[in-house]
């Protein structure tokens, strides 16, 4: 239900970059060519199951505002989703991730070892179509990008079982580890279209905002979503110890005696049940409506940042992207 | 005892460079400086055990050969090891090894995960390093040869357990997974001291032929080195099904039914007994000194481009380099 509702919605988001996003796919295999047949096996695997090719569409968005190049815009804004799709690999040796788009994970079906290297692999392919565009802020942009995700992976892993976080910690966390890269998405996109100073400015605004409300969002499908329509495991960043805003939220809200409760499910195995006394909570203090709203107030941002370029299309789109966003808590 | 020869050595190697040299380990953390307390707990970790910097020595030597900036050049020689040790921080899970240079290695220590993501941090500071540079050149290079030592590694895992591997595809493997990086560390001190072409590829195939003989005589270490002086652990290689010279050719010279035998030592989980059974048909045969033999074809070759440059101190060191590494098998 919800799945079909999103997918009609990006098709209309999508429209007016339909034609190049459909050269995408094709770019980023014509980019992964290699003669290592275990490596081409890995990435068919991986890119079998598509993606919502968000962070492409970002860029080609971001690009709209201006002139740019066909060519040299497909092959960056492929690059940016090779950047992601390394980053996942990698992610789920970290999360030990069974199951990505309803396919096994790299890690679950070649093992760490695989994962690493082809995450790697993908990592430099993705630099070297970057440096090929000798775009030298768009260069800088990516490293410094690259950077702050790693960070941010690293702060997230950190943090596990920290039951003191803040929530201002958490927004560093999701901002360096997924909102930063967004906003470079939309960034490059500006940056390839030449646009003035302050648009650039408005558009990588938007991505950060747009990326943090993203986030968050993610984070209560953990909470509200079925592993059917979401594609992943229910209760995983529970189970592994990371703190989401609805627990963050919720153990700033119960008594002492409930923390440590809360506390023991997350350090006992998971478990159904005991996943199932956590969210009973969640739902009692109405720490996930709570989340949403925070969201909702990044994509008012997000919004106001869009009122400062022109009323394109591309521009519509962007905007009917919060709104997709928010739809998907449903 | 060999051990304390070996230093000897290098220390008469590096002399040219020494001072030099002893800016690299602080350059090193200066690069590698963060906020985030467990990247810096596991870096220093990592670091606290000094490896013998040949990769920066490499570079600083060929920068000899002609003018360079010292600060730059420094900056670029610490990325070569950075480089160099996030790609063993990645081996390490890879490998599943619990030791390198008598030290936890990360893998060990903190996690797969950790692993992971440190070594991630360390790439992208490295190449953020090396674009800072802003010689276009260089950067290209250095983005070629991080795709070439992931494809080699990529390749290396796909050949575990190929009894069929043939001498050329195992040379493939280490060109590429050991020479390539080499070779860009003596070709980026060439670079970055501006010498004529012929000069920058003369250092260039040096390193290469250099890092093919390393490769082969660090494998040999695997039968012939004693743990405690080689710091790691020994018959990994063989236990973990990866098929080095020694092995090969061992292989194609002995009956069908001795090679079955050892097809099942690989096969089994090791064991000391097993792998001594290997180790005396590696004795009988003779594959070692095969292999050494290969080694010297090489530093032959390395020999030979070094008489196209000026003979100064940094010329005798890498010839001495030549002669350090062959040593290394006593």
């Amino acid at each position: 239900m919800i799945k079909s509702q999103s997918t009609v919605l990006l098709a209309n988001i999508y429209s007016p970059i339909r034609e190049l996003l459909d050269e995408i796919p094709p770019t980023i295999i014509d980019t992964l060519a290699t003669s290592n047949d275990l490596t081409r096996d890995v990435i068919r695997h991986f890119f079998s199951s598509q993606g919502k090719l968000l962070r492409p569409a970002l860029c080609l968005l971001g690009a709209q505002f201006g002139k740019f190049d066909k060519s040299l815009t497909l092959r960056i804004a492929s690059s940016l989703e090779i950047l992601h799709s390394a980053t996942l690999i990698h992610d789920d040796i970290i999360d030990s991730s069974y199951m990505r788009r309803n396919l096994p994970t790299v890690n679950a079906k070649w093992g760490p070892q695989v994962a690493v290297l082809v995450g790697d692999f993908m990592y430099d392919k993705a630099f070297l179509t970057i440096f090929s565009a000798k775009k030298q802020e768009l260069i800088s942009l990516f490293l410094m990008t690259a950077g702050t995700v790693c960070d941010g992976e690293i702060l997230e892993y950190r943090e596990k079982d920290n039951f003191n976080l803040k929530e201002e910690q958490y927004l560093e966390i999701i901002e360096k580890k997924t909102a930063s890269l967004l906003s470079t998405c939309v960034e490059s996109g500006a940056l390839l279209a030449d646009l003035p100073a302050e648009q650039v400015a408005a558009l990588k605004n938007f991505g950060l905002y747009f990326g943090l409300a993203f986030q968050i969002v993610d984070d209560c499908l953990d909470f509200t979503g079925s592993a059917e329509s979401f594609g992943k495991t229910i209760g995983l960043d529970a189970s592994g110890g990371v703190l989401t805003l609805p627990v963050i939220r919720l153990l700033s809200l119960v008594s002492e005696n409930k923390k440590s409760e809360v506390f023991k499910i997350f350090k006992s195995q998971g478990g159904p049940e005991k996943f199932q006394y956590l969210l009973n909570l969640i739902t009692e203090y109405r720490t996930v409506d709570y989340a949403i709203q925070k969201a909702h107030e990044f994509t008012d941002r997000a919004r106001l940042e869009l009122a400062m370029l022109r009323d394109i299309p591309a521009r519509q789109s962007l905007e009917m992207l919060l709104d997709h966003v928010l739809q998907r808590t449903r």
